[in-house]
């Protein structure tokens, strides 16, 4: 058994059963492996941020770890903005990174590269396999550092030669580091201070998000007389009718400091305190009152569980506030152009039971999220650390995670464009994902937010810095050209019609929207 | 005038002319600012490795350096593998990378990251601007370090606060620091060791190549009774009817120790001791002969000319040996099926005066540079940092560098797929580019690579991870999405016709080319 052999089965024994590959030279020997052990799936991806931003979504509806595949430094290069987001949302990865063989890294050949340093940016655990004989090991702990409760990116690189040589036994899995208990005077601080001030709030992320948790924070809220939020991005949020809604901390600044001002006491619960997305001239980027009072309940690699069940407890809650449980109601579809809420309208009334939505709408999808909340029971996931071109590849693993649900992505134009490869990916694997394309050739965001930064008039060198025209994007050439069916629709009318069509094949589907 | 103005003046004043751009809202005040000076020509990119290769083609063909501006650390992570492939092809490169305002930045929001960490790897210079007040000065210093002789990669971080904030005046020019004076000791060694073996060789790269150059060297080696070569991988070579030609190192390992056998002495002028791209089990890194006498006459940021001009004075040389001038013979185009031989006998038959060929052929392309040797004069640029996906953008990046050039992108279809977008960059610009995709429908390189590392029977999920099909990538509609016309071939006769049509286009135009 060679290096890249025992590693394979060390993987597998880990219960890491698929891989997210973009191989070149030096990953031949793994490439090779994967025949010799049954139990991994491996998806090939044409670049490599498609790979690492499907090993996201894989996590985020499987909850354990995928690998990815990646060549040398320039290939995990390519993967880093995605793993970047990947880190922000707490998703669990492990990369393997091919690396020259351990004598040749010295001779400065065109491919070698500072890869730990490239890694470590986006990276919990970077190590470097020193032999064959302890890359089973070395992958083993790779896992466990991947399967930590708050979810990391760990990458082992792999140099030639400690793939090829011979190799001892593959390794036992690793157990992951615990979740940390609660801290019970925390529980009490909580209670102590909401039941102090009628201007309360539950802020809440991470695993605190699962519906049974907010059944539960819904008592606690009840009692407390105070108000449950998220942050306006997370990782994950199981929702709709018959489940409970909880309301997101806006995007905007000046709304969501307006919000916030509402508050005094904010007890966090797998979250952080309320930052604004980007910083603007004049405004504050701390969307909380001066003077907030902050109680850390419990962190995003604590034992949330317990942080909910001893804060219930404490404050006798009298069990879940079934008033809170959203009704089963779908949203009228209005005539005539399409508009954004045209578009938000048809998804939450169509969207089916258990449908997945990757949400990289950005500026056409701001009322997407309150027109789907009494849609059929639904997983949303939104991109937690802002570098775009994460939803096409979100998609593809959360559809191999999860081959029995429909997936939805929501995609500008101009962010699909990132990592556009992944349609191929997801037409070799045959993925049921609906992919809808909001084409309003622009940067739409980024005109808006000229406005922010305070540049009133700009000139036509930024205009067209801004603009996807000239030539126009032709996404039903785009999705073709990588084998996705695909329609453009231009009314309300044919969107519906295209939808429904979307939704009964089993397979992707892209639907360019001319907005 | 607030800091982006300042900076952008700066550039300009450093003789910055153009900037290959994929900004977000970090970056609007230097967006603005574009329109508030005369002189940047502006290219908008829709991935960032389209704009950090751009810059590389730009500098090999202007011989100056381009800015990129990049929207944070994910923004600057996907231009990474590009930024890779500018380093080791010694092209200066200014980075403008946003951040967020100072204050901003320890909030930790989602797009926060360690900059500079990404940087690092990829740059010679890094530097985070400290206020609106010094950004002027910075970005002339940044401008001086990409300037360097050996061309570097320098990136300014420039936080929104110090972009929006009053500034002072636009800085000067700063110099690049000059060549490095050659040692004469080492031309006396160099020539002594070359007159006491005749088995020497000298070894070129970077300037050393230019036309003149070789020239001189041609006579030289002559003198000496020498041989003169190049490396496999050069950043640009000036080539075909009326030059010089020399032998490159082969690619293949055995190939080239067999041929550096020859040689027991080995004059390094602008070049380094030739190694093997990979590392492969059994076989050496080093592939010249052991004990091998090297002298590093001139590396790559020292005084090349003088070294050249000093030399050939030493060596008493004769002049410029007029047998080694490639006469111009064009290739036979051969009759039947579609081969890479027919390729490159077409692309060496009708490629016209003063092309600018883009090689990243890969697999395809192993005749291509014999087959050209006698075409008209042209220039031929390689990948030196060995990431693929470096070819689209150069060529977007040499367009602009020479408008008046035709630029000839050879491409393999697997590599194509990296930065494909950038065929839209090209469809807005118009630029003056034809594609040639060489459609094996696979990693055809990789499937070599499993032999190399000593998998003869690979499995199905191996072979899978290296096939192109299911579905297979249809370029014409690939290409007609991004704005950019094209046609399919399949045999030499209509290969020839869409090459003529092409060449005689002025604009991008794609050939898909079906082997």
């Amino acid at each position: 058994m060679n290096g890249a052999q025992s590693l394979v089965h060390t993987l597998i024994k880990s219960d890491v059963e698929v891989c997210f590959t973009n191989p070149g030279t030096s990953e031949m020997h793994f490439v090779a492996a994967l025949d010799s052990v049954v139990g991994m799936r491996c998806a090939l991806c044409l670049f490599e941020g498609g790979a690492t931003g499907a090993a996201d979504g894989y996590y985020r509806m499987a909850r354990k770890p995928a690998s990815t595949l990646l060549h040398l430094g320039p290939g995990l290069a390519n993967g880093l903005s995605n793993l970047h987001n990947a880190k922000k949302a707490h998703s669990g990865i492990v990369n393997i990174v091919g690396e020259h063989a351990i004598d040749h890294i010295a001779l400065n050949a065109p491919l070698t590269s500072d890869i730990e340093g490239i890694a470590r940016p986006v990276s919990h655990w970077v190590r470097s396999s020193k032999s064959s004989k302890v890359v089973a090991q070395d992958g083993a702990d790779a896992v466990a550092a991947a399967n930590h409760p708050a979810g990391q990116i760990a990458t082992l690189i792999l140099p030639g030669d400690t793939a090829w040589g011979e190799a001892g036994n593959p390794a036992e899995k690793v157990n992951a580091v615990a979740k940390s208990p609660i801290d019970f005077q925390k529980v009490l601080q909580s209670q102590q201070a909401l039941s102090k001030t009628n201007r309360g709030l539950i802020l809440v992320g991470g695993d605190a998000l699962e519906p049974h948790h907010l059944l539960s924070l819904s008592g606690v809220t009840a009692k407390m007389g105070c108000s449950l939020m998220s942050d306006w991005a997370n990782s994950r949020m199981d929702r709709g009718a018959g489940r409970i809604s909880i309301e997101r901390i806006p995007f905007a600044v000046d709304k969501a400091l307006e919000l916030l001002k509402k508050f005094d006491t904010i007890v966090l619960i797998g979250a952080s305190p309320p930052v604004a997305f980007f910083a603007y001239p004049g405004k504050p980027g701390v969307l909380s009152q001066p003077g907030t009072n902050f109680i850390a309940l419990a962190s995003i690699g604590d034992d949330i569980d317990q942080a909910i069940d001893l804060l219930a407890d404490t404050v006798k809650s009298n069990g879940p506030c079934l008033d809170w449980i959203v009704k089963p109601v779908l949203p009228i579809i209005p005539t005539g152009d399409i508009t954004p809420s045209l578009v938000g309208a048809v998804l939450g009334a169509l969207m089916p039971e258990n449908a997945i939505v990757v949400d990289e709408s950005v500026s056409t999808g701001r009322e997407f999220f309150s027109l789907t909340s009494g849609s059929p029971q639904h997983t949303w996931l939104y991109n937690c650390g802002g570098s775009i071109g994460y939803g096409l590849p979100v998609a593809t693993g959360a559809a191999i995670a999860c081959p029995d649900r429909k997936v939805i992505a929501l995609e500008g134009d101009g962010s699909a464009m990132y990592t556009v490869q992944s349609l191929w990916t997801m037409a070799r694997e045959n993925l049921d994902i609906l992919i809808l394309i909001f084409s309003n050739r622009s940067y739409n965001i980024l005109k808006g937010e000229l406005k922010n930064v305070g540049v009133i008039d700009p000139g036509p060198i930024a205009t067209k810095m801004l603009s996807l025209r000239e030539p126009d994007l032709d996404w039903l050439s785009l999705s073709k050209g990588m084998g996705v069916d695909a329609c453009l629709v231009k009314s309300g009318e044919q969107l519906v019609k295209a939808m429904k069509i979307g939704l009964a094949f089993k397979g992707p589907y892209l639907i360019e929207i001319e907005l």
